[in-house]
């Protein structure tokens, strides 16, 4: 079955699937002052008119992508979270620390860099984006305590994943502009034996 | 004596000066796009023609600033170096890393997010904050070892100091758009703890 014939409401959630996905590829590649919703439409295939229905400003349409695609990132995670369950000692925090790294070094992360970095300095941005990461911060926070099978109740641990966090975050952002994953593997390699005997 | 009784050469220092340190302001505030030489030499009070004859071109203009106050900080976190070498055990990791922080959360750091993120999809941008970025990285690994007084050559040490000065980075990127820094403080006395035990 193609996309014409769907029914409409289907027809209509694919569209908005399709500018969501096309939105963070552009953030990506052109950052925020190359990302335009008439830049979006074209790359979707989908006419300005159509995607204007779907979102109404540029803000709404790169917030709520950013959202969408993380979302679906934490659901993929998610689901890995039965097996990873199954393992214990450090193999579950070596699994658990890649999934995490992973995270912060694909284009979802480079997308979110540039919506950040641009809020710094736009005010109709600033508010949308902070409230937007506090949700997407939590929801990672508590997806690394599973992985990791780390219980938050015990001393010292909360602030560990999130200094963790922090690390990986970092480790995002030194990948940006060149190909960062030799130094990336001997640093994460090293830093889950040291979280492995802390959690 | 004001800037018009210098000599020549002098009121050209303090010209280049002026115009280095209204660029790390101006792309701290307005990010890349909002940072041309113009909104620059207006800032710096200083005409047009004057900071072409200093910087032949807009990359030219913001490496060099983000070159120049990078070793400013450097210079300065050195000149603190005799008296933390004092300083032996936990004091002195504490005292290191309040240091290495700083240098992640201020306005610094602010601009060359500007300009990292910026380059990610500038080409002209990109070799330049690449190559700049290596030489300030070494520069920051360096003075990290003599300020924690960490050996190198010690299995491991390297490593651990990466992924911390990496999870620098991560808090300097959690606090560009709100005050994170009741969290950051919490966070950086745990870490110190682990990082004192670890070198």
């Amino acid at each position: 079955m193609d996309a014409l014939s769907l029914p409409k409401q289907d027809r209509s959630r694919a569209t908005r699937q399709r500018l969501l996905e096309a939105a963070i590829a552009c953030l990506a590649e052109h950052g925020w002052a190359g990302s335009t919703v008439s830049v979006v439409a074209e790359r979707a295939g989908v006419s300005r008119g159509a995607a204007q229905h779907h979102f109404r400003t540029r803000e709404d349409l790169f917030t709520a992508a950013v959202e969408y695609v993380a979302e679906q990132r934490s659901a993929a995670v998610r689901g890995l979270l039965p097996q990873v369950q199954l393992i214990i000692g450090p193999a579950r925090t070596y699994l658990a620390v890649g999934q995490l790294v992973d995270l912060f070094t694909g284009p979802l992360f480079r997308a979110a860099l540039q919506l950040w970095v641009a809020a710094a300095h736009d005010d109709a941005l600033r508010a949308r984006v902070t409230e937007l990461e506090a949700r997407v911060g939590r929801e990672v926070h508590r997806m690394a305590l599973e992985l990791l099978g780390a219980d938050e109740r015990r001393a010292g641990v909360r602030e560990t994943v999130q200094g963790f966090l922090d690390m990986c975050r970092g480790l995002g952002l030194a990948t940006l502009l060149t190909d960062d994953s030799a130094r990336r593997d001997r640093v994460i390699r090293h830093w889950t034996g040291v979280l492995s005997d802390l959690l």
